[in-house]
Parts: C-alpha cells; structure tokens; sequence
C-alpha cells in the first residue's frame, strides 16, 4: 500500500494545481472566458493530461467551489469547537459566513461569475456546502437550548429560519445585489435573530 | 381644462393598449424576444407610433412593471386600512406579498424574464416599489408597538429587518430558486418574525 501512496503524490499534486490555475484564470478572466486549452497551456501540458484529472470545465469548477466552500465549513468547524457560549458561536458564525462570502465572491466580481455557473450546473455540489452550514447551525441552536440561553420549540426548523432570515448576507447574488441598498446592518439582523430565538439580551 | 382631459382620453387609451399588448407578448413568448414592432403589428399601428408613447421597449417594460407592482402595493394599502390588530395584519401582509409575486412571476416563468431585465434596467422603478412596501411595514410595526403588540425600540430599523428575513419569500428570483429547496414555510418564517418583534404567540 505504501508504494500506492508513493505513486499516487504526483497526481494530487496534478490535479491541485490544474484546481489552482483554474481558480486564478476563473478570478482574472472570468469562468466563461477560460478554456481548458488556456488551463493547460499555463501548466504546460496537453489539453488531453487536464481531461485525465477532469472530464470537462464543469469538473474543474466544481473541485475549486468545493476547495472554496470547504474553507468556509472549516472555519465553521472551529467555531463549533470552542469552550464558548451558543450566543457567541452564533454571532460567529453568522460573521464568518457573511465575511468569507463577501470577500470571496464578491471583491471579485470575476470569481462571482464562476458563482453564478455552479448554482445552475452543479447545484448538488452548492447543496451539499448548505446541508453542511444548516447542520451547524441546527448543533449550535441544541447547544442553546440545552444552556437556557435560547427558547425554541424545534431546533431544526429555528435552524432553518435562521439560514432563511440570513440570506441577504449569505448567498453570494444577495451580497452583491444588495451592496448599496438600504438596509439592516449584519449587526442588527443579528440581534434580531436572537430575539427570534428568544435570547433575552 | 375639459377639453384636454377629451383630448387626452384616446392616448390614454392606446397607452393602456400598448402595455397590455407588451405584457401578453412578454408573458407568452418572453420579454428579449418581443419587439417593439410585434407589440405595433398586434395593434395594427405603426412603431414609430408606439414610439409616440414610450421611448423604448425598456419604457413600456418599466410601465408594465409598474402596473404589475402598483397592484401589489393596492392590496398592501387595503390591509393597512382593515379594522384588525397589527398581528393581522402583519400576517396578511406577509401572505399577500408571497401569493402575488409567486404568482405573477413564477407561474409565468416568462414574465419572470422581464423582472430580470427589470432588476438590471430599471431599477429606480423597482427601488420605489419597495420603498412603499418598507413604509408599509414600518406603519404595521408602528400600530402594533402602540397597541402592545410588539415590543421593538426602532420600528423603523425593524421594519428593515422584516423585510430582510422574508427576502426568500417575496423577491420572485429567490422564490423561483428556492421553490424546490427545504426550508421553513411561510407560517414559521411569520412566526419567527413575530417572535423577533417582541410579539408573545
């Protein structure tokens, strides 16, 4: 098994840099303007080595919103892991998601294109990232109820009220759509949330 | 005056006739295909005569849009004169501005297509549309926190915050992408919110 691990380095090592390049050109040129002849062109290498790592573009995009949305499930991961209090991991959470989105698809208008391509052609790949975040948020509203610090019948469907209610700071079209509109601040639709979840604050 | 106001009724007229013509074209074969031309060869006029009331076929979408809205904000207008508490109304308004956007814009997904242009074209109209929808909200939140019924500091910020949490159910795009999705229903999303608003179900 060991030489299995030997052999089988260089073709991670492929496959994550034809992710890398790909994410570059998908943030500098766009999603719909690069082809996989430019990806494999950068890497010097034949189009025909790129298809053996990656049947189409669309595999490609989908490895690098899935390198992406993982940071995000990470970062949520090490929210959950603390010695804090559900109030706080909640805040936490509502801020990192909010964050990572904005600065990821939405600084880079570019990247927000490959965004757009994803939620239309690998909508499995977006639902699985969201069935993650709903769960972490359904273990963080448990953890409030079991402390008294929330008052909710169905942690399950509060946890889907909170995702609903959040959406304008979480999906990356809202983020970008509703940039200079007026409206609540992350702070605010926060403490309302809280409320929502009957902390008394 | 009376003599303009005869004048003025045959134009009012074909204006009227132009936009209902525009919107049974944009509802039945879709707003990017409609010409201007197709909208005069139904009415058996000339374009430059359809040009004699709208500018563009971006105007007569703005004014089909703005019928479409005006009719919206009409229902919203009755709730807020109804003998009931704030509650009810609030329920009402939720309720009504779900059914008539699900409605008019993802039954017919080919009107849905002159939201879009809408969206990227013509914003001011669609911006002052949901400035009555807020002051609607904001009018609600006001009686109900008069009455006892809510318990909010800043109706107005609240108002925001409504409107906000219930983007998934009134912004046609959202309802169209989110119609296949789990999440909450409407009944739990206007409970959550009533429970944000200080309200004790």
């Amino acid at each position: 098994m060991t030489s299995g691990i030997i052999v089988e380095r260089p073709e991670t090592d492929t496959r994550a840099r034809i992710m890398a390049t790909a994410e570059r050109f998908f943030r500098e040129i766009g999603y719909q303007k690069t082809t996989v002849a430019d990806i494999a062109k950068a890497l010097k290498m034949s189009p025909a080595n790129v298809y053996r790592f990656f049947d189409s573009k669309k595999a490609i995009n989908e490895a690098v919103a899935e390198r992406l949305m993982g940071e995000v499930e990470a970062a949520i991961e090490e929210i959950l892991g603390r010695r804090a209090s559900a109030v706080d991991k909640l805040r936490a959470f509502i801020t990192t998601m909010h964050m990572m989105n904005a600065e990821r698809y939405t600084g880079d208008l570019k990247l927000h294109e490959m965004v757009e391509v994803a939620m239309t052609e690998s909508w499995d790949v977006i639902h699985r990232h969201l069935e993650r975040v709903l769960a972490a948020l359904h273990h963080i509203i448990v953890e409030g109820v079991e402390a008294g610090e929330f008052h909710v019948a169905d942690p399950h469907r509060a946890a889907f009220c909170v995702k609903t209610s959040l959406m304008r700071f979480f999906h990356p079209q809202l983020i970008v759509q509703c940039a200079r509109e007026p409206g609540p601040s992350l702070d605010e639709m926060t403490a309302f949330v809280l409320r929502a979840l009957g902390h008394k604050g």
